[in-house]
């Protein structure tokens, strides 16, 4: 008799809970249409080889998979729509110029994400297809502070990094797959002794380069000109310090209340990006509540590589964080075949009332709606009155 | 190099289609707000024990498992929200009054259904839980055709039938499960020979019935008065009729155009449903459009039985019959860092307009928006010009 638990950390979004997501999901689609964003909406499964095109190992082992017993093929239920918007722009949409497109939808995985209580998420996201230069990038982030904004969190915290300085730090190296995870974590936790042994199959200079990297953090400004020093020259790390150095110019213009920071160790999705990368982080939640950056290669499994930038987030999450939404109020009417009474009633819902009809003389209980006013007769008409 | 290839009778939502699934979504949703309903959003992922509570086995047969390596146990992946918003009721809100849900989200298949040529869905619907009399199940048919009338869908026709009909016919009989079934795939092929052997075993009255039951369907008023002279004399039998005949009277007071008949050995989905059950057809559509009844068992599997009746369609067919949508217009604007241009734009989006931003002199190509003006430099400000 325990048929109404659910699974670890899988759970059920509630009444008052409910509409303030949907709400939340309305406002933020408005703003991306604003900005000329089209939306697509993908399907929850897809062949296993599709949905892991492009990304990494992390996750294919975040995928659930299932059997397919029409095609006898192995299904993915879709943990991260990158790959599949990527795939709609690269195939289906087939056009030439700049494309932007945004989504929402659930998506789960098979392992709870270290950090978080949920393996399902209601993923939304942007992202503009078909420019290369950083005008995107800088697009992409300052939709992303307005969607944070949308949210009631001004506060924001963004952390800048880019995938092209390791990539000329270990240029003309060959380093197979795996040694690359190990090294990519190394650098995350800023793990200098253990780096240094890594190291040690590379050249001085680049092994002096990487324990650069783990300290080359904080804010913008100091950082970016400590790495000119510290980094090796390279057409590679130039290029990725002169669009970090852009970037933070032209986000200090936008209105939003947004502390900068860059940390040139932290790649997470590396396997996934190849260029600016950035995360953004609020107060009252340790993990980002968005990452984004540049995945040009994605498109290239799907035979046709375009450039490609943007962002997402847990809706729930963001949900969470939103301050309280104020219940909307409604009115409480009672059941009766009454011509005059059903006119009335659907004035009010037509006006953007909620009226409840109480059926059976039953109380009426609800989390989402307040009810504080009802309809009765007086003076020969229904009327609304104050409970 | 195939990566971009879906799954049979699985798609993308594209651009132009998934803005009007979207603002069908938000229509309805808003029509179901209008009258009290609470939104709720249970997970894709359950444990399979759960999701089939109460169902047939249809329901199984369509369900996708998979492995949970968190707890080892099936999980399945939705086909049908009906009995996860039951458990909600039952469960979470655990209330003794009249409560009322909606809900939107996916669902998918492992088999196509007949007649149908997806295997995904936006699966759309409104329950109303704690009211045993037929006030709710009109309510639910009047929520219906209002839901139809948004999509623009207005000439409707509703057939009803009522679960309690066949329990009436064979109460007192004890018929393993799986001759049910055959018996009701008969019933709803209306295959008389067939169905006079299967009928052998039962008492003569009861097949008499059986054979009556075939031939009870069409205009509402004379089916009913058949039925009653046609069919034996029981409780349930005359329940089931009454309420019909109240459905039916109520049903004609609403302004919509919707022609309503009745057809007795009409039971889909019977091991779920439990009173009157109604089916929607609109033109075009050989399928019912959507569905809907009373199911007041589910709750039971659940520890806590509850009356309960509702309906649900998906989405995604809703918007393909609906009007083509009109396309948003939208404002090109160029890429530059110029003060005045980025408070205009900002402007204009405030104001409800599309602005694209045209990144590295590409064209704007989309299918979701139509550009008609540009933003250009006039007498020393930005102004908006037609194209």
């Amino acid at each position: 008799m325990n048929r109404w638990l659910l699974p670890e950390d899988i759970a059920d979004v509630l009444p008052a809970e409910a509409r303030k997501v949907e709400s939340l999901r309305r406002a933020i689609l408005d703003l991306y249409q604003s900005y000329g964003y089209e939306l697509v909406a993908p399907p929850i499964l897809e062949f296993l080889d599709s949905l892991l095109t492009g990304t990494g190992s992390d996750l294919n082992l975040q995928t659930f998979k299932l059997v397919d017993q029409l095609s006898g093929r192995t299904l993915g239920l879709r943990a991260d729509m990158t790959p599949q918007v990527a795939r709609i722009d690269a195939h289906l949409l087939n056009r030439e110029g700049v494309t932007r497109l945004c989504y929402a939808g659930s998506i789960a995985h098979a392992r709870t994400p270290v950090g978080s209580s949920a393996r399902e998420e209601l993923q939304l996201g942007a992202e503009i297809y078909g420019c290369a230069t950083w005008e995107a990038d800088f697009e992409a982030i300052s939709l992303l502070l307005k969607t944070l904004s949308v949210a009631g969190l001004n506060k924001v915290y963004l952390d800048l990094s880019h995938a092209g300085v390791l990539e000329g730090i270990l240029d003309g190296q060959t380093i197979a797959k795996t040694d690359i995870e190990t090294l990519y974590s190394l650098l995350q936790s800023k793990d200098r002794p253990r780096l240094a042994i890594w190291a040690k199959c590379l050249p001085a200079k680049s092994a002096e380069a990487l324990m650069a990297l783990t300290e080359l953090n904080g804010p913008c400004a100091q950082v970016l000109a400590n790495a000119k020093k510290a980094l090796p020259k390279h057409k590679l790390v130039d290029e990725a310090l002169a669009q970090l150095e852009k970037l933070v110019c032209a986000t200090a213009t936008l209105a939003s209340d947004v502390e900068l920071s860059v940390d040139l160790a932290d790649l997470r999705g590396y396997q996934y990006h190849s260029g600016v990368m950035f995360a953004a982080y609020v107060d009252k939640l340790p993990q980002p509540i968005a990452r984004g950056g540049r995945y040009d290669h994605v498109g290239q499994a799907f035979g046709r590589p375009r450039p490609a930038t943007g962002f997402s987030m847990d809706l729930l999450t963001l949900a969470n964080l939103a301050p309280v939404a104020q219940r909307k109020s409604a009115i409480v009417a009672p059941w009766a075949f009454d011509a005059d009474l059903a006119i009335k009633i659907a004035e009010l819902r037509n006006a953007g009332e909620v009226v409840i009809q109480a059926m059976s003389g039953d109380a009426v209980e609800t989390a989402e709606y307040f009810c504080d006013r009802e309809l009765v007769v007086q003076g020969g008409s229904w009327e609304v009155n104050k409970k």
